[in-house]
């Protein structure tokens, strides 16, 4: 049942968020870790009938092929271990991933191959959003003239999230590079005295460069959801440039 | 001298970025700490040289000091251990702190009284890049009714700032609120098991909330810098108004 | 064999403690993690011969299900990782759980869903004591009118026990609306930077509200423990005493 | 001026907690670290003017002296570092320490003497609450036949505060010859591998004892606010009510 | 082969230390955590062939059973996880574990049940090195009486070695009794906070006994080999008393 | 006053240890840092009243000045922070450091010349305690061949005492060449990545030998009064010799 | 397919530095951890196409096998888990292992046995970058004589590489017998307090040797990579040139 | 006096190594923290008297006042806080820094201003060695034209010298342009979660370059002299010698 004065939908073990679009802008998306595919498939219902898409995180590939079972228009990635479930009402066609028109432009870079499963579900968060993405994989500092290459492609973007492990280097050579807010996504690729990711959170945090801001370690879903608001907010003036007052 | 080529200036143990506004919209912010004054001199006289204002963070009193004596309109703000030197060209009077008129909003928020020079360096931070603020203080979750009687001067911001030492609770309960991203400054404030900031820095890497980022303890001006940055770029559409659409 | 003077069974390599309940007011709780289903049954059967109820904690549902197989009237709770077993006395049938009647009152609130079998463990725990409870799940700080929602359940408490993982902001959150002592179970919920519960450890000692108290990391027996130990002191009846006293 | 409607004071920096007595049955208590005389005796007129005793931790001595020569009636714990100034209205006369009737009874008990402090703090913290406290100092376990002999006046507290540095193990000592929770408030005494207090920390959240919960590290006000709060609800008149109700 | 001038037997890929007996008084232990069944053999047989009863540590079930296979006499703690071989050859009759007179008194004494495979790893040890032990399981604080019943096990003791994981509390209590070093052997016993036996670790070092000594966590074998060779140093004066000068 | 029954003399803020000798073999030793002079003073006084040598670590200069003024017969040795006072009556003239007879014997080793002072506080302890002493100062492993060249000092000791800091490497080294136990007393020397001594606790509690036991950064007390039980317990019989039974 | 300009080949998630022979003097190394069979076949295939010898690190069994099916001339060192591919061009013959004549010399020595995998890495990377090596396992400094008798093989090197886990002492003893860097790589052997690996790296880098470098926990690869740039640079001939440059 | 056979100058609290220049190629360099001046100029004028230039490092400036007055030709570099002496015999002239020819190049590279004294240091080091440096500051990323415009000095390099705080990106940018070890040398420079420079420990530990090794924060003699190892052996001249062979 709905509690109309809060806002909450009261699904047993779950309260469900339902004033989080008015408040936040997106509707509440499910942390899928520890949560078992029959609660999952519970929120799904409630999020789906309310015209939202429903987005869940870090979902077990056996919760994602129950769910898969059950759900039509289910969309499941598992490298970025998402699923995501399309609204089920007519009015909503708009939401439709592949019909809605993506608004401005989020670069997600990764130091190496290995970082690829955070940076898809940074991927898919911003798709989920409705913003427009893209992908470099694999252009860590010690193959330096990678990242030139492919500077075209980051600078120009509202936000750049760099997803790396290790020493996670590239973060602040990305940030020096461009004029809007790096979103520092740690990975716990390494091993050893990564500590886990450890090493790698401690270096974006002391970056050098002034525009980084740092996310928990395999925090894609963080990583892409503060990108994407940003990202929305300056979709609209297509005309937005900084003045650089000096 | 000037490099033409790299756009670097050598002033002997520093290499001043020239080519910084051009990247990354603003130029070069001195760090101030471990810098001689003779040092700071050198690098302001070439930053209002260039038509830039300078701006310098964590400057010791007394080298702030020794610069207010041979630098006029030097603008020391003593909490923020900041210091401002306007350029030294008549072209540039529109960036007259006094004068310009600032764009965007953001919102900083401190949980705590003595949370409020790291505020400050924020605040400064934001002056300096021409981005509008509105300072809130002592608006711990202890006292929760304090936060919602002033809801309505965060809410609407283009970033908010939550400052905050000890558990740092404000910060997830703040985000819950917003449809825009919150960047936290964890700081030292506290005692015992805070680590010198440690568990602040952690609480924020941890927060519930989906658009919470991070920056260094008490880096009052990172996370300044990056509000300012995101508050730029949307200031210019007056419409800009997010989609909710759910 | 029972040393008399020592008030201590010695029971090969467990030696339980008989006194307890003269000097603590309630029988030896078994922890249960690392012992064998062979050491579990001895101690259960020694603690009912007394009169007890016997209460294990973090029991592996193997040897819960060894322990089944042998011993009638065994209550396991899979959630919450327990197992009970009434006193095999006649006298003792006050002890039934259906039937005595509970005093004190104790919310138990968590942040998320997956708290659960923290906040199970300690919920079953009060009943054991013979204290009431009120479980209220959900009502982290990310949808803010959740917990306003619930604060009739919470407020007028004799003790109130918080379970969060993560950044545990709903522990000060809460702290600030009561006048009771506000016990933090910190929980392994999360990923990353959250050091499997350390960052939930920090926040909760460094919450900035005074009626804060911390205990392990996922140990609800022990939240559970204190908050009854609080709750029956304050019980209205003024001669309020433990039963099952040996 | 008053926020009628929030119940705050605005005072500038400090947003004053009017309602906290309602909530949480004291006043706000003021953490003096980092804040100037000026505010202090800001925050104190304020808080005596609507009938409050005030009650100041980790004043600086300088402040505490700048103080005590503008306010009458202060009291200053030079030990515990704590200000405490009597409200300045005649109904309130009641609250004079030496005239009313403390109730309850909390033990305090220290490992060793360079505890004390610490210890002083939680007395006062007491005092100022109404509630009776008995001071036990220097019986850690090394040697062992100091703690049974005070055991008598252990016993049959509310609560027991253990105030303990290095490897704390008293506290769970303590805790195994009482029926009421043991509050360990761990401190920074000792050297080296203490970690400035950290491994009493540990120490006592991995306590053997059932009825151990932990503060922060020389939290002395802390440990003394919860005992305090368990002691009064509990005392004898069933109607216990907190003086000072603004 | 054996290297004649340096005492070492060349197996390939170890280094067997034969001059050890000569230069500690026993011969090399071996470290069975990470060989291969086939390489210990190779080890065992070698030091059997010299006339000693080889040790091994640490090994892994499968290899115990592989060892037993195939070499007569072989003596396999379980819960220890030790192997002990005879040696083979007749003059060394006296060494048979069965024999032979054990000399000196060494007490271990474990807080929990859970501690056992660690003490009993400690006690093959000392059995091994021909010392007298007495094993006292499950005295921990919680229960204060249980340890007094046990003194007069353990005081007169060459050395006493002190298990305990979680806080530990009980090394400082044991040691306040005795005039004997206490050997601290922290357990990975506990949860959470516990940090895998980094608290009690912690805890050692820092009692405030002053005959207390550390090794690593679980270090069973340490804690019985120092342990041992202070009580072996003393076993042959029947007579050695302390003076107590005071 | 004295308790006869406990055998504890209250001084007020400390409850001296007088029944220590009995259980332990040597009078409490009292921790000077944060006591005051005069705190320190009464202790003394009483100590040397029961007839015992007083012994206080870890004494400011200040404190002992004060104390030298007005204690005939103290003996502050500065580098080791320590200050002796003889017994007051006529009976204990044995005790008199000049006049005894030292026993056994404990080999002091520091790896570098700044590990000076904790060695001269565990040689000052060994003097109290009446046993002869060998210090080695200087001979860490960068210069290999400076250990052999003292090793006929460091065999046939009782107990060797390794005091480094850095990587403390010099621990197992030594305890590679001894069959008595070696108690590794860790120092703060170094800078950096020592953590101020955390790093030489971790390298001797993982020492490859068996040897090794570990006390306290800096706990030059500690570790001499360990060394020095094991020292005295052998001393009174001449032909004490381990048998190698290999 | 190649960008020519860049220098990189473009393999999906891949982008492989062909440029890196011209800089670096040798082809990238590829890190197995967390790739695929697929995505590795395609790496190799592109090195050995471009007339290099591949070399990839942390291999997993199964994908070791998986390659090891399709790839003629494939050399898995299962200990080391690396795999070597030689180039499939005729100009490159000089490059098989077996012909080609090894310059330089450098002396990998272990602490232990089972550090081997760790040193057989250091090993199978400079084999595959044409360096002498010379393995010396298992001289610990527990056994202090085995060492000085390999020492012989050790000094003389071009550099030395110290394998070591625990407490890592061997690194600081060999460091100070020869005129070469020491390469320090701390393993995970160990358990408890070793953390790990990061006591051996804390150790490592306190060394109070001036030539002791330190890389990552169990990094053999990175050990030999840095050992074999020194020594081919010092190798006989003036102009050694690495081959299979691009 | 001198031990011949040990090669030790026994100094009183210093043994002071004459072998090292035979072993290890140089004299021993003397680390000056917590040393007396007086002890440092026993140490410098035995240093000198046998033929080698005395070098100091973390000189107090007090005791470097102290020296300067008693010895001719010192050389404090204040920046590196170092201390430099002559030898006192005339065929050592070769020896003066002004008349040597230095053989071999190394590279150091900082990343800011503040990382200065540091990089002083590691220069002096290679100074005393003999060895020519290139001295470039302030590089670091943020500003990423900076380094490829100062390429061509690095490029060439026997060894490269990176002296890096906060995050130390820059480290693992330099190594991956060039062929030769790139020794990082981690920095306390920074502030907050940098932990006093184990942020930038770790990130070097972890670089995803393959040619990066570490020594201990602020270690810029370590740094300096592993990195004039290597490049005095490849010194153009076949018959490179260290001078000053005692």
């Amino acid at each position: 049942m709905v509690d109309s004065k809060s806002q909450t939908a009261d699904l047993g073990i779950v309260q469900l968020d339902l004033d989080r679009p008015r408040r936040c802008g997106y509707p509440e998306v499910v942390f899928g870790e520890g949560k078992s595919a029959e609660t999952l498939l519970k929120v799904i219902q409630r999020l789906t009938a309310e015209g939202h898409e429903a987005f869940v995180t870090r979902v077990h590939p056996d919760a994602a092929a129950q769910l898969a079972g059950g759900l039509a228009g289910l969309r499941h990635n598992e490298i970025a271990r998402t699923v995501r479930v399309r609204p089920n009402v007519q009015a909503t066609a708009g939401i439709n991933p592949a019909a809605r028109e993506l608004v401005g432009k989020v670069a997600i870079v990764t130091a190496g191959t290995t970082d690829l499963p955070v940076a898809e579900e940074a991927r898919e968060t911003l798709d989920w959003m409705g913003v427009a993405t893209d992908l470099i994989v694999d252009v860590g500092v010690a193959g330096p003239h990678r990242l030139p290459a492919q500077l075209h492609r980051i600078q120009g973007s509202d936000a750049v999230i760099v997803v790396a492990g290790m020493e996670a280097a590239l973060t602040s050579v990305v940030a020096g590079y461009v004029d809007c807010p790096v979103i520092g996504v740690p990975t716990s690729v390494g091993y050893g005295a990564n500590l886990g990711g450890v090493a790698a959170v401690l270096s974006m945090l002391n970056s050098c460069a002034a525009n980084v801001v740092v996310v928990n370690i395999d925090a894609g879903f963080k990583g892409g959801y503060v990108a994407g608001m940003i990202a929305r907010r300056q979709a609209r003036n297509p005309k937005h440039e900084i003045r650089n007052e000096s």
